[in-house]
């Protein structure tokens, strides 16, 4: 794709209202536009990241067989009123239709799903069923900060699941659990299971968080085993011993990316759910719920990759794989020559399945354009001038390395096809 | 995939609430759950219609040069005011958020693109742009009805265009519209494009129309020139000569599945959005706007794809390309050949890519596996029984066609492909 093309450039300025590094890199970068305090508009480039994000998601809980629907988000009171949660959940945004028709906008829907499962599920042979959707959600918070981290609206990946006894239920969170570790690794976060509230419902709950200086959570973590509670629950210090292997305790603030928990019976109990059990009786049914917050990963993402001079995108996600920059000249038999260079450069690696984005703009500085191709963030930046083509080469520069070198035209594809395998 | 997975099945007794064709067999085929009027759940099945719908969409929205975005749901008060629309539309769901602030669910999103691509475009350089999003919009109805087709929530296609011109404007109004055409045909609609108003912008706009029985409006279509006219604005009648080219005008009902406007300068001039132009002064901005209803689209096609038995998905937009049936038998040995047959089957189809899906459930007699695959209506059911395999065949039928007949196991895959070519 040609950048020319995009109506969403880069912005030099800082935005005054970016009040967190994501949404600074985000907004400047030309990946987001806040609407207000909490809402954004997801741009082009920013869209790309978002959907590879939803893809990872997507087949990760493909993986452990969840169902995937698309609840709505008007729901209306009565749902709410039966598990006396209308007037408790604080953050619900409420609003009435024609016919005074009162409606809440869900920012989760145990509400929507229970009685939905419910519809079709009446044996213990139904279950287990795990059910998930990645939508909209909102919240209405007293005051939306850190950009894409806690907002008024933002995709969610929900899932519940649901089963016919609390083992087969530990059995399939255990299996969520190790998954989400593995969904993490593939966006390139490191993210630390950790023991939290488990509120009303059940002791324990677990959130994955990931370590950062920028977090607004703080937890406990063992640098040898690596188990971590949240502050909100925790009875041990930075530098106590481990109760678990004896390893050292540190301190760390974090970003909580995802969580799962244990409903157990409460909501089938508040909406009369039960099933057909082999000796004829009706049994419980016990459920878990697993959420992932894909705008607050991607907010979360660059919270951690990025250097002062903007974003480093792991190649997962990143919006494209490589940057490819025409340098201009004041010749414009070169340009020209180096144009058609970039032309041909970019068509062959979009044939051969490589996403490209090719800064193509003419008049810009090359100071410019790498300073762009910088806070843009794509994992590769290659670079066609009229020193590169006097030496059949293209200037190779990984986003995550300091040095450049020179590539043979005729060993690029192959060369990046090996870096993008990595 | 094995239906016996998922968790949402067909439903044998038509719904009590579905006030439309499209309402009741997309319910009972287990495609979407009503949750309250006007407002649905996509079940797994539906889910993968709506994204196959999708797809096509945003590939002919591509090919027009729109650049996908996202915009949010929850549009601020302020912008409604600029464009004096906060009270004009009168579907506008409204609610108030922490510390009084007022927003709007967004029916139609001008108040947000208009700024948006503002911010960007300073230059008559930077034009023509082309914006859209598939994106969830609410409508506060007074009276939601039609199932899919007039719903309190649900999936738009809303694309804006920006021009330095009227002239430009009008031509790539023309390349839509050409576009838009091509786009249902894909759906298997035939959609007519018809003159209607204009409304405040300009003296027409055009929708798209599909001619059904069903439909909740009325056109006037020439049956030579395909010339058409919504009865809102036509100058003639049931039989009168068309003016254009003599032929025949026919009255038919029909359903509007999308609509291209010209909207003037109307919101650039809200917005004081202008652009600087060759001769240094400042520009107006004109726009259009292209609508096209994705869950809308879903039961339209249900509308005019049906028969008394059930659904007839279009092989572009099918949940699944192939219904694979296996029957039961009371010899153990033989359900447990023909199971394995059919798991062979679905197997080497689904490396091959073909979408299968399994109807695997034991103890289902063959009638109700006839009737729920006429329910489901994928293009292709395939038989398996012990009937077919004593002949090394599998019966083949094309839910389109009335009969069936006996294909050779080793054909199988050949005969598929080809038919799903066509």
């Amino acid at each position: 794709m040609r950048y020319s093309s995009l109506f969403a450039k880069t912005n030099k300025a800082a935005p005054a209202d970016a009040d967190s590094t994501n949404a600074r890199l985000l907004i400047q970068g030309g990946f987001v536009d806040q609407l207000s305090a909490g809402i954004y508009t997801f741009l082009p480039l920013g869209l790309r990241v978002l959907n590879k994000i939803k893809t990872i998601v997507r087949e990760e809980m493909d993986a452990v067989g969840g169902q995937e629907v698309l609840m709505p988000a008007l729901i209306p009171k009565g749902p709410w009123e039966t598990t006396k949660r209308w007037d408790s959940i604080d953050v619900l945004f409420k609003l009435v239709g024609a016919g005074e028709k009162e409606f809440a906008l869900g920012p989760t829907h145990e509400e929507v799903v229970t009685p939905l499962v419910q519809a079709f599920v009446k044996s213990y042979k139904d279950l287990p069923v795990s059910a998930y959707q990645i939508q909209d959600k909102f919240r209405n918070e007293a005051r939306a900060k850190s950009g894409l981290l806690r907002g008024r609206e933002f995709s969610m990946k929900d899932m519940y699941s649901f089963h016919v006894s609390l083992e087969d239920l530990d059995a399939y969170y255990d299996t969520v659990g190790e998954r989400y570790a593995k969904l993490f690794q593939r966006m390139g976060l490191d993210a630390i299971k950790t023991e939290a509230s488990g509120g009303v419902f059940s002791k324990y709950s677990h959130e994955y968080q990931v370590a950062t200086p920028y977090g607004e959570d703080l937890i406990y973590v063992c640098d040898k085993c690596r188990w971590s509670v949240n502050r909100e629950i925790a009875e041990v210090k930075d530098g106590d011993a481990c109760a678990k292997c004896g390893g050292k305790i540190h301190e760390t603030k974090s970003i909580e990316v995802g969580n799962i928990f244990k409903l157990s019976t409460r909501f089938a109990d508040d909406f009369g759910f039960t099933v057909a059990l082999e000796d004829g009786t009706q049994g419980k049914v016990w459920m878990g719920c697993y959420g992932i917050g894909m705008s607050r990963l991607m907010g979360s993402i660059v919270e951690v990759w990025h250097d002062d001079r903007g974003i480093i995108w792991p190649k997962s996600v990143a919006p494209f794989a490589v940057c490819l920059v025409s340098l201009g000249s004041k010749d414009a038999d070169v340009a020209g020559r180096v144009s058609q260079s970039a032309s041909d450069l970019h068509d062959e690696l979009a044939k051969a399945g490589v996403e490209v984005l090719w800064d193509d703009r003419v008049g810009v500085s090359a100071g410019e354009k790498f300073a762009d191709a910088d806070l843009l963030g794509m994992p590769l930046r290659l670079v066609v001038s009229e020193k590169t083509l006097a030496q059949e080469s293209v200037e190779w520069k990984e986003r995550s390395c300091p040095d450049s070198r020179l590539i043979s035209q005729a060993d690029i594809l192959e060369s990046i096809q090996s870096f993008l395998a990595l």
